[in-house]
Parts: structure tokens; C-alpha cells; sequence
């Protein structure tokens, strides 16, 4: 069991990576400062309840805590402003005060809804992230929380740091393959920003990652999350440099609004992003031979690299142009430079981003 | 015109106080950093934008800002999910980004709704306080935002400073005398709290004050707004201090809810709310005499001093126990230990507080 420092003044917080963490959850929140006694919220979804809750909560209870569940939708759906007002009213009328605690068991969704109910709640309590997919590693991870708008992904949220991250890799044993390698779009993610050797390890160690080689997998997560906690500890609001790890998420927000959050995952439709990137740094000059291997090391996760349906591209542009990132409309881009290596461009011209999204759908002519 | 400024190292911002202070808004948001060019959205309430948002829009636009604007209804019903929901959506249809500013033109409802908007927006956006109410001399500066929720006021919330509180003096003149009542409720709770002599100065200048003297407001509004600076800039995020501020609303907080936000406005609330702190801190010897000299200087601003409907007790002890500020279902309380004083209690036992509740209907025996 591995443990690495998101180091954030007063807000700093420890995130436990390692088969097994789950189990020593009630000694690790109190370590945490939240001390047996206080009232616990877990909030977890359909898939997830089944295989984790009952003694998630059995060993909490057992650790002091009085405990409470809420069990959301599977899926994107799940963050929406109904689900949300939905854990209020059950917040308040199972009586948590601002000393409880509330816990999101489960991946990103649980953890972004979650955690924007706790900085929202009483104006805000405590939170813990025990994450059980792959892809969390990144969500769970940073203090961003949100739910959805249909206008937008993401558009409702806040920047909320968790007290604690508990992250059992026993869980990730469990999950279906497209949502292994949705995961992995994010590992690969964090080696493409930051770290070139990583990419490397990640194509050296493909099948014994994907075989769930344990200590394969706990030295993935240590290594990907370590560049998130380097990234989030120097620009914790994404004041400037923390928007890198928004590489290929103008584009995956996109392509995920556009299939109704539902035809790709959120990992697939990063993967496609990430091509999409490399292949548009390629085209403006900003860097040369890397949407090739970056195609390679993608595919070699089992993730898409081209759009499984053909989305127009107005409509993808009209969607990027309300990205958050962007200022007065105008499209802003996390694009790579090497491999291992990304900048932050403002104000790209429409013209080459047209041209690589119209290149991009799998049953083309490109 | 005055100006305080709120400490909180990059957070801070100041408070402008005086008559004509609107007319020079578009410099003063200037000043705050918020550059012309950027979008701006004014939001306002039924009752003001018949009276000052067509002259606020067209300054704005005057001093370079594309300014948009949304009217919620009038009242505490606005401070609503489903209200949140609708400037949320406006916001995105109009093309905000993270650079644009949220502008509440109004009373607290007005700004707490609008704060918690901006607070949440692609997870915080610049705010300013354009006050149209006394009353919004408290609600204004500091910084909590929320809307309620069906089983609690300002449940759902934030902490959000604005970046400017421009405070027209003239605006205050057109209010309903209710309004104009409630709005001293705050002004001497600020007295009551921090300052004796200010109290004493509101019981000299009773008169005057309610005739819309505008030195006198003028000094008013500084000497209470500095009351609440002196206390935010030392407790931002209430984890002590902050909390004195609450004199009278967690008994106030109940009668609002139990009347449904309606037969009782919030400044009646938090004076009956006051004489009731006041009766109990006497009852538990914390205090003597001092529920008189409080009656009396609440009733020169004919303000309420007892329920003008009868509450159950049972049922205001249910909702005061829900209370924010409470830990574990306890009663935690404010209460003054003389006219300029107050402390913090927690656990205060229940038959106390009940003896007070069963007195505090104006046709009951007592």
C-alpha cells in the first residue's frame, strides 16, 4: 500500500493506492481527521452497490461511524442537477450536520456528483473519494467536482478537495473490458503530458496491465497520479498550467455531448481527442511524428482511435466553442509538442480544426 | 462616498457606500479588474427592474461591457434550485465563459442567489454586489451564497466573495417601509453584537434614520458594514467568530421556514429572533437585563418583537435543531451576554429554550 501527498497548504490530502486499501478505510478516515462518531454519507450507483457497499458500510460501522447510503443511476445521467437535489434532500433528512462526511464509492460520476453535493452542502463538509475504476485515478483526484447541464458537460461545479483518496486496486479486478481500457485512456493520458518514459513503460507493459498484474497495475496508478499531484499542486484552480490535463478533452467533451453522453465513454472519448490533438499539432507545425504512436500505444489498450458514428462538424465546433476553457468564444486547445509533452494554444484558427475533425470518423475516407 | 475593504490577502475587495455610487459602476468594476469588453450578467428581480435595470444596463454598455440580464421573481421563492436552474441555462445560452461576471442588482435574495450562480458557474466566476436593500447590507458583504431548500434555508451554498459591493444610497429611499424596517433589523443586530455605542447612536438617531437622512444612512451603513468586515476578515470561512453574526437567526431561521417564507420577512424574523436571544440568555442567567433596552430599540424601527401568529414550539425545536450552525442535533445558540457583547453556546438544554418559544406569540399570555 502505497501513499503519495497532494501537497495543498491546509488542504493538503494523502491518496492510498494498494490491494486492500478498502479494507483499512475506517483507520485511514480517521487518520484523516474524521473521527469515529461522525455521521458518514456513502454515495454510491447500481453497478457498484452490489459488489461493494454492504461491507463498505459493515466496516465503517464497525470502525465507530454511524452510516448512511445513497444509491445513484449507472452512468452519465447520474449528474444531473435531479440526482443532486435528490442526495440533498436525503443529506438533511437523515440529519448530517457540517461535521459528517460525505463518501463517493464508485468511478468518476459517483465521485464528481458526490463531491459537488459535499462542497455544496451546508456550504460545504467534508468529502472522501474511494474510487473503484481505473478511469477515477484522474477524477478522483484534484478537487473537481461537478454535475452536468444539458447545454454542457461539467458547466455546474467547484473546486472541492477531498480529505482522503482510498484506492483498492482489488476493485478494478472487477470491471468490464470497455471500461479497463476507458481507464487506461487517462493513464496514457498522463505519460502523453509529462512524461515520455511512461509512455514508454505503458507500451512495455500492455498485456500485463490489461492481465491486472497487480503490482503492474499499483506502479501504472502511482505514476499517473504522481503527474496529477505534481500538476494540481502548483495550480490547484487552473489558473494556468493545470489545464494540460485537459489533453484531448476539448475534443472528448465534444464527441460525448454529441452521441447524448451515451455511443462513447468518457476514456474512448478522450482516446479520439488525443488522436485528434496530435494529428492537428502535426497539421499547424507545432510538432511532427506523434499522432502515429500515439494511435499505437492507444490502440494497444484496446481504445478507439477514429469516431465509431460520423458527427458533424459544425456542430462539434459550436460545442468546443462553450468549452470552459475557451474566452469569448474562440477555441482553445491542449496540444502536444513531443511526445511526453503539451502547451496551451489560444485562438486557433477554425479552418485546421475542421480539417482533422472532418478526417476523423472511422468509416471515412481518410 | 466611503469605502471599506473586506482583508482576505487575494480575495479581497472593497465596499463602496454612498449616494450615486451606481453612476460610477462601470469605473468601479474596472478598478475591481473586471476589464471592459467582457460580458457581464445583470441579474435582477421583478420588483427592481422596473425601477434601476434599464439605467444600470445602459451605464454598463456605456463604459464598454456586452451586458446581459435575466429578472427572477421577487421574494424568498427565487432562492430556488429550479430558479438556479433557469440562470444556469441563460448563462450558457448566452455564451459566458469563465472570464464574464455575474452582477446581482438587488436585495439578498437577489445576491444570494446570484452569488451561488456565480460560485458554481464552470466552478466559479467573478461576482459583484450592486445592493438595492438595507437589509443587503449584511447579505451583501462576506461572501455566503445559497439558495434553500424545501427542508432548510440557504442549505445548498457556498462561500464566494464578490470582487466589488457597490452600495447606492439613493436606491434605499424607494423601499416599501416593511422593507425599510426589516433592513434595520441587521443594522442594529451589527450594534448588538460588536459596538454598544452604536447602538446608543441608533437609539439617538432613530428619527432621522427612518426619514432617509443620507448622512446618517451613510454613517449607518459604514459603522454596520464595518462591524461585519472587521468579523469576515478574521473568520472567512465561519469555523468560529463568524458565526456571532447569526444573533437571532437560528431562532429567526424557524419562524421564516414555519410560515413559509412568507408571513414573516427576514429582518422581522431575526428581531423576534433577538428579543428571544436576549429573554433566554436571561433566563439562563448568561445575562441581565437586557431584553428590555433590545425590545425597545427594535420597536423605535417598528420592528416586530413577538410571533405575530402562534408557532408550535415542538416544531420550531425540529427545525432549529437542523440548524447549520448545530452539531449532532444540538442547539447551538447566540446569545448576548450584554447590549454589545455576544458568546457562542452549544448544547444548550432544551426546557430553557422552550419556556422562551412558548412566550414569544404577541397573543399569548405572556
Amino acid at each position: 500500500m502505497k501513499c503519495l501527498t497532494v501537497e495543498l497548504g491546509e488542504r493538503s490530502y494523502p491518496i492510498w493506492i494498494g490491494p486492500g486499501v478498502r479494507q483499512k478505510l475506517a483507520d485511514l478516515l480517521q487518520q484523516a481527521g474524521i473521527a469515529p462518531g461522525r455521521k458518514l454519507f456513502v454515495v454510491t450507483d447500481q453497478n457498484i452497490a452490489p459488489l461493494y457497499l454492504e461491507d463498505t458500510v459493515q466496516l465503517l460501522t464497525e470502525g465507530g461511524y454511524a452510516v448512511h447510503h445513497f444509491i445513484v443511476p449507472a452512468g452519465e445521467e447520474a449528474k444531473s442537477l435531479a440526482i443532486y437535489e435528490q442526495i440533498m434532500t436525503e443529506a438533511l433528512t437523515i440529519g448530517l450536520d457540517r461535521k459528517s462526511a460525505f463518501l463517493a464509492l464508485g468511478g468518476g460520476v459517483v465521485g464528481d456528483l458526490t463531491g459537488f453535493a459535499a462542497a455544496t452542502y451546508m456550504r460545504g463538509v467534508a468529502f472522501v473519494q474511494v474510487p473503484t475504476t481505473l478511469l477515477a485515478h484522474d477524477s478522483s483526484v484534484g478537487g473537481k467536482v461537478a454535475v452536468n447541464h444539458p447545454l454542457g458537460k461539467n458547466i455546474i461545479g467547484a473546486f472541492h478537495q477531498p480529505k482522503l483518496v482510498a484506492y483498492d486496486t482489488n476493485a478494478l479486478t472487477t470491471l468490464p473490458p470497455r471500461e479497463v481500457a476507458s481507464g487506461f485512456a487517462e493513464v496514457i493520458k498522463h505519460g502523453l503530458i509529462w512524461d515520455a518514459s511512461f509512455v514508454t513503460w505503458l507500451e512495455e507493459n500492455a498485456d500485463g496491465l490489461q492481465a491486472f498484474d497487480h503490482e503492474l497495475l499499483q506502479a501504472a496508478l502511482l505514476r499517473a497520479c504522481s503527474v496529477k499531484v505534481a500538476v494540481v499542486s502548483q495550480d490547484e484552480r487552473e489558473q494556468g498550467l493545470r489545464a494540460i490535463l485537459n489533453l484531448g478533452h476539448t475534443f472528448g467533451h465534444a464527441f460525448e455531448a454529441l452521441t447524448g453522453y451515451k455511443g462513447i465513454n468518457h476514456g474512448e472519448a478522450v482516446a479520439i481527442g488525443m488522436v485528434a490533438a496530435a494529428r492537428l499539432a502535426e497539421r499547424l507545425g507545432l510538432a511532427e511524428n506523434i499522432s502515429e504512436r500515439t494511435v499505437r500505444v492507444l490502440r494497444q489498450y484496446r481504445l478507439p482511435v477514429a469516431l465509431p458514428v460520423p458527427l458533424d462538424v459544425d456542430e462539434m465546433l459550436d460545442v468546443m466553442r462553450r468549452d470552459k476553457k475557451g474566452e469569448g468564444g474562440k477555441l482553445v486547445f491542449v496540444l502536444p509538442t513531443a511526445i511526453g509533452k503539451v502547451d496551451i494554444y489560444k485562438n486557433i484558427e477554425e479552418e485546421p480544426v475542421r480539417a482533422v475533425l472532418a478526417e476523423l470518423y472511422e468509416g471515412g475516407e481518410a
